[in-house]
């Protein structure tokens, strides 16, 4: 393909992107397919000689779309948003023709890790100053993670990753980790000879959007000389509402705080974002200088942010550019519609919560704060495991669970930057007749 | 911006895109700022009401580009190419569009460190069959982990990230691995008590694009239970050409491969692929299983690959859906036209090569196999520093050094698809000529 195919070629692509998000709504939004169905529909092997573009194209809707579960339907209500918007895809196709090797973040999960890592460094180092016979792996032994029991699965993975004891503290009735059970496991673990070093809070947790609490947990940290990490991953885009600042109380405390402009922020996947309050504690952690990476730049000083030091802030070397579709994106938006976007989802999700507060078969089983409502049919986990299986089933609509306080719990999550009113209504609808058609058959 | 202003927008995209590739050679390659030039240039806060597209593109030019360097320049020679070609970037666009969340790898670094864990978790579980009294951190604590003196530096990090002892093994003259050091080197760590359990071999270093010698290292690694990771990041993609294969001999001895098609394959970053012998030991390091990810399909077996399952390969949860490119870039393209490009940069180098070769001020310093060139000018390191400096300082090439046997290499890559014959010509052209004052000046 030549610069005039592409021309040519890009603008149907165009062309094809546009109809595909403005129809979205049309596509069933989860997948009919068995896991393993690509490999019937495509060869074992790649072709020898080019094929026309127009038939690989052709194949995107035999082959992959069947296999897609559609993350911007206005029906999808699983997991969390995933961003999009239009300037997000144009600044990506420039990321990708500019091409070149920068130096960003790129998931939580990994963020939550780095932080982990570089707590790791300091309170070997801390450790070691006092007793200089212990080795490194004899510090490690030592060493122990708090996260809430509510924390996502990548705090945990992110102690096995270091080889790190990772405590995962019980929460309170709303779900959140308060300073008393901590300062109460920490003074049990320093009794037994361990090293508390890390803390990872959540504000906005993947289970039901519940907040830590930073203004108890924070002083707590600070006075052990832990690291605490603050993972705001879906949560964090909020922020930038005055009216939800508050949630973020306590974050004067924190060394490093995480949030995925991916989610909730209309830029597309993947771009992560990361604060941490002293950078040499970072760059300490991970810092191996090979010669090809040497710079004239490399010794320019503190003063001056210094992009050839930031492949020392993560695990793999090279990332995209994936600032420039944030700045598209706050450029072309602006603040007030990014806020006025929080706002609506947030609206939305109140209207749903609404209409289960209203519906007497159902119960609410968290506080809604953002845009996520944690609900279930007044009953046995089997009944609400069953209406889940329903509805995936039907593929009207997609939801995943959450397991809260030992009960199985439905998670309706405003996610498509398309969802209206009328999706939340139609949703809605179509769980209480699934609900109706189940509470019969258990009646009957 | 409505789908009505992204199909307007996104087709000037298109234009720009190809303009760009066009008449990327008459960028300078190398950008003439200094780090913090772009803070001048940007505003300190996000705008309140959106600004019109059309000024954020215009500040493409203005803002982002002086910053640039044009790693598709056929004037780039430095690192090691990384992918681009046009069908990948329509691939990136339908894939940022569709913008679910998959799973898949991110960098060859990332596969390292995912090799290692896999066979950290495996040796824990052997030395524990023997001596089940032990914990997990002291075993981690008699673990090492071997690799070459050449290897690339994000193994030395995988090492630090698992706190584990990396040992780095001197490399014979043709800059491999070989077996008989790695051989006594495990003797004498088996008698100081410590459990050999890891090596990443490398094919094709990143500093002279060297072998280490699988053939010796693979039955060595498999007779002592240790875990071979081998790293082809760069030459990988050059095993799509029968010539190249025997460079892989010995890869049956090995527990894990990876190549990162987004450096020679013409697909764009980011896209790294990895292999692994047995996929449980992966799993097994990795799994920790959330309720909200867990699904219907989830316990499928083992007979059909489990996309569900995925999420345990690697540390980030969710990757973008980077299949899609490589599977547009095989088809338009096919075997024979990849191969073409592979052959038609290895012959470039050897051009290169043959310019240096018949220069007797001039040395080579490595053999050259596929696209890199090691070179020097026969003299002092001041000397060939102050060479380098002066090529970066000119702006017209782009090149890197490496260090061989403490000597200081200039590395001449191809890089750019659209790099030709008299690109080559006109590079080496200029690094004689400022050479040649360079000598002149020694001289007066």
């Amino acid at each position: 393909m030549d610069a005039e195919e592409f021309r040519r070629k890009g603008k149907e692509m165009i062309d094809y992107v546009a109809d595909y998000l403005e129809n979205i709504e049309q596509r069933p939004v989860y997948p009919d397919v068995e896991p393993g169905y690509l490999r019937q529909l495509i060869p074992t092997e790649a072709p020898e000689d080019p094929e026309p573009y127009d038939d690989v194209l052709k194949d995107v809707e035999r082959v992959i779309m069947p296999g897609v579960t559609h993350w911007h339907s206005p029906n999808f209500f699983a997991y969390f948003p995933t961003g999009n918007s239009y300037p997000s895809l144009l600044a990506d196709m420039l990321c990708g023709a500019i091409g070149c090797i920068g130096f960003s973040w790129s998931t939580a999960s990994e963020a939550t890790l780095v932080a982990l890592l570089a707590a790791r460094c300091k309170a070997v180092k801390r450790v070691q100053s006092t007793n200089p016979e212990l080795s490194e792996p004899e510090i490690y032994s030592k060493l122990v993670a708090y996260t809430s029991e509510q924390a996502h699965s990548s705090v945990e993975r992110a102690g096995l990753i270091g080889g790190i004891m990772m405590k995962k503290i019980p929460t309170d009735y709303n779900y959140s980790l308060r300073g008393a059970l901590l300062k109460k496991m920490i003074k049990e673990d320093k009794a037994a000879g361990l090293v508390p070093f890390y803390l990872c809070a959540t504000l906005g947790t993947t289970s039901c959007c519940s907040f830590d609490n930073l203004m108890e947990l924070g002083p707590i940290c600070n006075e052990e000389n832990m690291w605490m990490h603050v993972d705001a991953a879906y949560a964090g885009s909020s922020f930038i509402c005055p009216e939800f600042r508050p949630l973020l109380n306590g974050i004067e405390f924190a060394d490093s705080f995480n949030f995925n402009p991916h989610k909730w922020l209309l830029i597309n996947f993947d771009c992560s974002s990361m604060w941490v309050k002293k950078r040499a504690d970072i760059i300490g952690a991970f810092k191996v200088e090979p010669f090809y990476l040497k710079h004239d730049n490399q010794e320019s000083g503190e003063s001056t942010l210094n992009l050839n030091k930031l492949l020392h802030w993560q695990i793999p070397l090279g990332r995209r550019f994936r600032s420039l579709k944030m700045w598209f994106v706050f450029r072309t938006f602006g603040i007030k519609q990014m806020q006025a976007h929080i706002r609506k989802q947030v609206a939305l999700a109140k209207e749903f919560e609404s209409l289960v507060r209203a519906d007497k078969r159902f119960e609410i089983c968290a506080e809604v704060v953002l845009g996520l409502v944690c609900f279930r049919i007044k009953g046995s986990n089997e009944l609400n495991q069953t209406l889940l299986k329903r509805i995936t089933k039907n593929r009207q609509i997609h939801l995943v669970p959450c397991q809260l306080s030992g009960r199985f719990v439905l998670r309706f999550c405003i996610c498509a930057r398309s969802t209206e009113s009328h999706h939340v209504h139609k949703a809605w609808q179509h769980i209480t007749q699934l609900a109706f058609e189940l509470l019969q058959e258990h009646i009957n």
